[in-house]
């Protein structure tokens, strides 16, 4: 698996790369772990094009565990052994308190200083998984400034969700994990704060590709821009997810229900039974929701159609629209209006639909979020260039590049 | 807008209002901001029926943004200029750490000390608008005891979501600001820990009057009790929202989405199509809830449609209620049932339900948090008196300014 | 009351006994009601079969009231009025910052030493009634390690929404307490990383069963695996509801609603329209869903039903999964997968479902949860040996006490 993984590029190999020597490695193991992620980091990892952080044993409750964790780091982060080269930096779970964070870095400080690597050249990801770390995350952007610790070499923070229950004793009848919102705000702010990154744990239920999407929208909305993937599937959709989408869609919301309408031939079709709309006379509709029975006519239909529906724009159209903030600015204007518009589908009925929405500073540098990741990976994964032009056409991808 | 927003008084008048030289003014004219803000403020303040506190700029990264914005206070807060008088204080936008909030504190004591004002005079509130400042509000409490720091002047809490959204780089597929409940409630707990206000930043879909009411509704269940206005049209709901209503109202829950019945001479009408009620004999009925069937007589059929309703009580059955429990501890007594009752119409069908409600002291006390903002608003607030009489009659604001 | 309390046994009786002399008790009433604990505890707490902490009055606010808690503590803790024999602890409400826990602490040390009990004998539980109280559970596991206090005795974590509710100055239509999902799950992250008990508060609707199981179910979702019951009736549901059921289950996911399909005759059917299934040919079947229809063969229409549903298991299930999995870790595996296998019936058609899950050592422990609370309880409980042998049989409740 550890070869496998390390002869993956474009879309199917991710940003960074976690071989692991702790769940995924029996305990008799462990040994022999190090030394195959030696041999294959040594001989493929200068070929990878993304980072490359093992995962060794530590434990917040067990000493043991941790001193096999510092010398696993010792020995597969020792020059003599050819894999350091293309290491970036280890990942620790199951950590505790601030403290115990501070024993993982001490002893990344004592391997580089035993191999001459520079000072803070390993960075350093945990494992959030139990309460106490949790409340470290608190904690995090203030213990970083302190001399006394080499902190700054944090880069992700990691939510274990499996591990986290179990140390939570959280109990759910079909034995799923709870969705643990509280857990994944705090570490997305810990990582605002910090200025690391913050990346949701594994989706185990592998198949189930919709509910992975689902959980990576959820965690965008929390500003938690990176996921675990366990697969090269996952990895495809992981690496996915948080692009804009080739084409804009719309969406109906009904019931507090999220519908997307199929686009046929640049029309947005409805095709449930939960909204009716019938052409009762002339520019005479009406419009069932629900309980609900509306009698409007056009220009009231397409107001209240305009109040059920939102719109996912596409890559293209947020640079369209940046780029038309961007040229206004220069020409000295602070806001302009943006029109979207767009031809819903009920019931074989059509309505045109339109919007203005005013784009000031603050809408511009918030849609500049996704682009930013955008030009982000773009500028890191020249492994990807290829998939990306393919994906939205190499004028836009050229567009996306120089916007914001 | 500066002039037209001074003028304002009863439900169109704000409780706070925020001349903004932030976000609402172009960079370069800033200096003549803080003119007008000076010439409008001590012509009209004066006369403005509630406080005014205007925004400064302020950045925690930034310091020459940070010494502009002590520039402006200063100018501001001069009495040569004639607006101080008619100034509550001021908002500081995009702190950081409690550190630099701490930094606008000593500001607000410089220009107090250099302008002869009694230190601690000028209020100052914050926007929270970064995951750092969200952690500030977890000390703010002990801080404020301090007496290194005249912090004791803080105010509002207000939460600044485009902002913090942009700080946090969150994402959504629609580009809407994601509904951050975690950060609503930590600036809620953090405001009640410090006997401060919290605030909800503004709601931009100005159009959306029913989506800012539920948005209202929504922040109140978490004691945040405060929300931005941008318009005179959302002050008018910002100030009628918090309001308990004129008349009572039943709603049905229904699938987990909550239905508000209709009233007709009394009754309380469901007009919706997944609940249906047939009288199919004697004291006989059929009730269909989604998939379920339920064969009932007239008894169960009243416990069951009691249990999937809920009552809004209006100021009067408030007041009522409150006024008899007063009436009862007086007597000796502890605790009172207290019964309410209604006519349902589904399908035709009418149904009475009733039920009892025991009250105790902390009932009482729990329902006196809408009783005690109505009337601090009513004292704090002359102006509005006209419309509260219109809305409620004056016997019944009499009766609610003495009740608790 | 207190009578009929003491004499409560089996599933009828808490695992914790709290005698209250704060809310339930008139003012006036207080020294009487600490001399009816006496009585009752002295003569009937040797046989109560849980613990007992009585609850007595505090506020953070008030040292007049502090002093009373203390008075009454002093008194129930004396060994000449014969009942500290029989408890455990006490229940201090309405706490503030942790000096303020720490001032409690501080008075059952001193009745401790007063009355040549051991220090640190009597447990302490405090009620979460306050944002202050709610920022010192971030606290608590640094503070508890401090040598200047004995905070080392804390018990449970509670939190009390009615008085919560009224300190956030929370509002909602209909009176309903808020759901605070923030406060519990801080209270149970706070109980994990302290090793205390987190206990959610009382649930006033006392004939909502329903409403009472859902809370508990979503308590136990977050870690929080104890309840306040008011009544008999609730403390039965609340000693059975953690439990896993004595049959496993399986329910259908619609439209974000789950429903729960009944079992007939080993089949398991689902009784509502939201879903239709017709067989319209030879291995051919049309599946609607809200809006969309699917034509599907035999093999792609059980693999679409097992992606809507999920399975609730039986204690049986999980016990025989642990089994099998600890069976398989001696023979030298590290996962394997477990089997899920029913018949579902839609409209008169029947599907197989079944899929394959792949157990590791941490869903092995992740599942251990339930069965370590079962196992705590049985060892605890001796009077309800005989409720649960009923319920599951000798053999099973035999197997569960053995497995992990």
């Amino acid at each position: 698996m550890l070869q496998s993984a390390a002869q993956l590029s474009g879309m199917e190999a991710p940003d960074v790369w976690v071989p692991d020597n702790e769940d995924a490695t029996a305990p008799s193991m462990r040994d022999e772990g190090v030394e195959n992620m030696i041999d294959v980091i040594s001989e493929n990892g200068a070929d990878f094009p993304g980072e490359i952080h093992p995962r060794v044993v530590w434990h917040r409750e067990s000493p043991t565990t941790r001193y096999q964790g510092f010398q696993q780091i010792l020995k597969l982060a020792d020059p003599e052994n050819g894999a350091v080269d293309h290491l970036d930096g280890f990942v620790i779970p199951e950590v505790g308190d601030i403290d115990d964070w501070k024993k993982a870095d001490e002893f990344l400080t004592i391997v580089e200083n035993e191999h001459d690597l520079e000072e803070g050249s390993l960075a350093m990801s945990v494992i959030v998984e139990s309460g106490e770390a949790e409340l470290a995350l608190g904690d995090l952007r203030e213990e970083m400034g302190k001399p006394s610790n080499n902190l700054e070499r944090l880069f992700m923070l990691v939510d274990g969700e499996v591990d986290y229950t179990k140390s939570m004793r959280a109990i759910t009848p079909t034995g799923e994990l709870p969705p643990w919102p509280e857990l994944r705000h705090n570490t997305s702010r810990g990582a605002s704060a910090a200025g690391l990154i913050a990346v949701d744990g594994p989706y185990d239920d592998i198949r189930d590709v919709e509910g992975y999407h689902e959980r990576m929208t959820d965690n965008q909305a929390k500003g938690m821009l990176g996921i675990w993937s366990l697969t090269p599937g996952q990895v495809v959709e992981a690496n996915k997810s948080p692009l804009p989408p080739k084409n804009g869609s719309w969406q109906l919301e009904v019931n507090d229900r999220t519908i997307e309408l199929e686009e046929e031939d640049g029309r947005h079709v409805y095709g449930g039974d939960e909204v009716e709309l019938e052409e009762t006379g002339d520019d005479q509709y009406t419009l069932r929701v629900g309980g609900d029975e509306l009698e409007l006519d056009g220009e009231e239909l397409s107001q209240e159609l305009l109040d059920m529906t939102s719109y996912i724009p596409s890559l293209d159209d947020i640079v369209d629209s940046m780029e038309e903030f961007e040229a206004a600015k220069e020409a000295g204007k602070g806001a302009i209006a943006m029109e979207r518009s767009g031809t819903l589908v009920i019931d074989g009925v059509e309505v045109e639909v339109s919007n203005d929405r005013m784009w000031d500073e603050a809408t511009y540098q918030a849609a500049q979020t996704p682009i930013t990741l955008f030009q982000d990976v773009y500028e890191n994964r020249p492994d990807q260039h290829e998939d990306l032009e393919e994906l939205y056409g190499e004028d836009l991808v050229e567009r996306a590049m120089v916007v914001g």
